[in-house]
């Protein structure tokens, strides 16, 4: 299992010190939450926050764009450093554009679905993508508990193409990632649960095993 | 003068130690620009970035939000610290409705005009505002040059009510501030020429002086 710390529960006063905690800690990718306010109902932080990160990791940055028109602004996140982008099914914009427009970046392009959206509307695009994100909450809120029913849809993008990576993200912790291990996820997601941890270290260490 | 140093031209890796240069060297304000993408055409940070700051100085916070809906967003940036906020006359809210939101939150209400905006589109509000920021170079991008057009508007909203602070953001430096001073601005934003400074207190200063 990889494990990718999400920033959003870091302290943004110290983000060069968070990205070093999570990078000793054998952290596998940096997840990057980007909301609108529009998208989703909170304004989180873009590009430049992201861009003034990227020199303290080598660790590839995984930016979640949480946004009503992604394509636009698929540029300035490669710009500003990252390597995989993902962008949800049920924004404005039509995903083969979208996809196309991370290509050109020299990026890696990933789709997102909500916990209510079916694992069918992303069929169409799975032979171009590097990663899908199954959201086991609704994005763009904190605190909110695991939900098992997206599960399902992790077997069923398995089968219809093995090779895609699938991410979870939304209460993710020990107990929770061993079923998401069972079902076959490869990354998980997991925020207050590292940064808040007296060892970030361990906890990392913790949801990588369970996929063995 | 006073003096508000932009967080947007600071070191988003670091922004403890970013707000410790400013309050050390002797700021007025930090004014933070909120960007939705949307209303501008790219996201800067929403209020978690803004309440990571709080603790960190007791410099009062001027919030600049140029986002399409700000009465939405005032409660979430009234929690995160803001001790000003100001919203566009150019937004899709009414005006009487933001700012008696805003007041609802015991935070100072202002209101911003773009370059091509007149300065009688604020008349109607002034009785209520403690601050109107005059923009001097289009909101939403970095490096563009001051706009002398918009120091009319200074001294029409000044004729109208002297009492209302008048700020002005966008191409500010140790000439342009003169140019501002004369007009009767009282705050002035300033940001890579303080943040990339080898001296910030000095450039403080220097801008606090143009007043004299």
């Amino acid at each position: 299992m990889l494990v990718a710390p999400s920033m959003l529960a870091s302290d943004f006063s110290h983000l060069a010190d968070e990205l070093k905690k999570i990078t000793d800690g054998g952290a596998d990718f940096v997840h990057l939450d980007v909301m609108d306010g529009a998208f989703v109902p909170n304004i989180s932080f873009g590009a430049p926050v992201i861009a003034a990160m990227r020199p303290h990791t080598a660790l590839p940055f995984d930016v979640h764009l949480m946004i009503r028109h992604p394509k636009k602004y698929v540029a300035d996140f490669a710009k500003a450093g990252a390597d995989i982008v993902s962008f949800h099914v049920e924004c404005d914009d039509d995903p083969d554009e979208v996809i196309a427009e991370i290509l050109s970046h020299g990026v890696k392009p990933a789709m997102v679905i909500k916990p209510n959206t079916p694992a069918e509307s992303v069929f169409p695009y799975l032979d171009k993508l590097y990663l899908v994100l199954v959201m086991t909450v609704e994005p763009g809120f904190g605190g909110q508990s695991f939900m098992h029913g997206p599960l399902l849809k992790v077997r069923q993008i398995k089968e219809k193409n093995p090779s895609v990576l699938i991410e979870v993200d939304g209460g993710i912790n020990a107990q929770t990632v061993l079923e998401c291990a069972r079902v076959g996820v490869d990354v998980c997601v997991a925020g207050t649960g590292i940064f808040k941890a007296e060892d970030p270290a361990a906890v990392i260490r913790q949801l990588q095993a369970a996929g063995r």
